[in-house]
């Protein structure tokens, strides 16, 4: 197993530059790590994970501790993310989820009427989750970096829920919110209070920063995020920062929402590839760090390519105070893993140098 | 057969608040109609059209002729747009496509290297799509109001050459495009040739106004789109100007590019849902006119919901001094035409007194 290429402090996080720019700071090293890093493209991965349902798989926490530090192991990553899945919660509240490989999560019985919400209500982090803070407890001994916790935002969980499989057009989640406003606003409100529990439950155990996957929401307007979304946003980050620990908040297709986006109370937004950051912080005002954002689809291009656009990225990211790179969405599954390890390179060695605009 | 609903003046678009949006111009009553308001959800037309595929339909002018003006007929819409498919030249050149039920466009053949440019070398729109001509003198003879021509953009149409496929991250098209410049720009030169060849025979045959479909361009940063999207996009609305018809660029996701869109040339630029049309005026420029943008979801919902939203549109439309109505996308298979039938008689009831911020 080769040591990890970060240098580290005796306390991990102590001192940590991915903490020091969600603290809002300037960092000396640009911090860097992939979502997704964890699983799918790494070979040691596939080689423990074996067949079998990733559900299946992260109720065995050396397994999946493992799985979330084998990518800070060969990368050389600034933080460590859960081997985990946002439906986590909602499985274990017993809603009837799977992951069906090549579809994604499926509901087996969609949520449909407010006689749905009763298959919520059993739900306790500490009993139904505690494999998941057996393995962020594994990983906060053993990692030299900080531990990310993670969990879904209401929007997309709900839309997951509503919808029984992935979909591009969320119809029914549409319609549920706009005809049964009340119904959706519950349903919405039940997620907060499970994902808080499982949240709290992962600083608990010494998770040191959050990131909540609101993946979909840019299926919505602005004005349906305010009236629908933004005041659970609002009480999640509200009571994550009563936890004491940063919290990221992720989307695609969220260009249009950046302004209301910064208003949840995220201390980072992280951005999908389409917006440029300068745009993005402008935006979000400067008080909010940048995660972000390059083309997952550029780590399958050569690596002239991979340099020259992350070298680009970086001179973007100069418009931020406080930043962190990473990619705009997760890493895809035919990743070359030595493409990524090359990118963390040349972000720790020449990031720094690149955002502070001195010629290399 | 019903009546067109739709006062119409002795030749077809003369003084019609449709062109009179695109050329500028604030309308007396606003112009709506829907993209894929042809096919799809009217009876009529399933009635009509049978089994087989859309790309044999086509080439029966009569047909499409027909499919094109039965939603004129139904509800009343200020604009009819040709039935047709934005890979019909590039299935007409001889690549090898065909539309799959419930998939989409498939290659059988998928464009990989430079031979492959050979495949869309013979094409002639007067040759190989005369069909589509007949279809377009049909329509203009018989409808009320004028007929939109349409075509796929070179991105957009490159995407389904060279994934194969309908897809969700576009990572073959970027691949060839950050690593085969050259090759890429040469693919979008032949599309632009071919696209302008389309166009112009449609304009020949009476098209009165064009809309230009680059439906998954939001799926490029805005540094993509400069550099390998743009030019060719000038290009594109250089030549439909000197037609002498008015052209709307449509794509979804562009919220990010619109300050971009606005530097094409196009006349128009159709809004996708996300975008809120004040936020898209200040960044097209007011010399640009609004099409857009009422999430096709909605359509779905209640009579409630549908005028509410309707009405929430028309409000944002306030920013725009020309202004089309329509859908933020296309209309949804399982939309009820009826709902459809009353949004297009509130519009033309009420659209004018709400953009004029008149109590109603």
């Amino acid at each position: 197993m080769d040591q990890p290429k970060v240098a580290h402090a005796d306390e991990a996080g102590a001192g940590a530059p991915f903490l020091d720019a969600l603290a809002g700071h300037p960092t000396e090293q640009v911090p860097v790590w992939f979502m997704r890093q964890a699983g799918r493209s790494l070979p040691e991965y596939r080689a423990l994970r074996g067949a079998g349902s990733i559900l299946e798989a992260l109720r065995h926490p050396d397994l999946a501790a493992e799985i979330t530090l084998q990518p800070v192991r060969r990368y050389g990553v600034d933080a460590a993310i859960l081997y985990s899945d946002i439906i986590v919660p909602v499985h274990a509240a017993g809603f009837g989820m799977d992951i069906v490989p090549g579809r994604g999560p499926v509901a087996e019985h969609p949520f449909r009427e407010s006689a749905d919400l009763a298959r919520l209500s059993r739900f306790s982090a500490a009993e139904d989750c505690e494999y998941v803070a057996s393995t962020v407890k594994l990983v906060a001994a053993e990692s030299p970096v900080p531990l990310i916790g993670l969990a879904g935002a209401p929007f997309t969980v709900a839309s997951y829920l509503i919808e029984g499989e992935p979909s591009r057009s969320f119809v029914r989640t549409k319609q549920l919110m706009h005809q049964e406003p009340g119904l959706f606003g519950a349903l919405c409100e039940r997620l907060v209070a499970m994902t808080v529990d499982f949240l709290a439950m992962q600083a608990g155990a010494g998770a040191q920063a959050l990131q909540i996957f609101d993946s979909w929401v840019g299926a919505l307007s602005e004005r349906e995020y305010r009236r629908f979304v933004l005041p659970h946003m609002k009480e999640i980050l509200a009571r994550t920062s009563e936890l004491g620990l940063p919290a990221i908040l992720f989307g695609t297709n969220t260009n249009h929402l950046l302004g209301t986006l910064a208003e949840t109370g995220a201390r980072a937004i992280g951005l999908d590839f389409r917006t440029a950051i300068p745009v993005a912080v402008q935006r979000l005002g400067e008080a909010t760090a940048v995660q972000g954002n390059l083309d997952p689809t550029i780590c399958l291009c050569s690596y002239d390519v991979l340099e020259r656009e992350a070298r680009a990225v970086l001179e973007e990211s100069r418009a931020a105070r406080a930043y962190v790179f990473n990619l705009g969405h997760g890493v895809l599954p035919e990743t070359d893993p030595g493409k990524l390890a090359a990118l963390v390179e040349f972000v720790h060695d020449q990031g720094t140098a690149i955002r502070r605009d001195e010629v290399l």
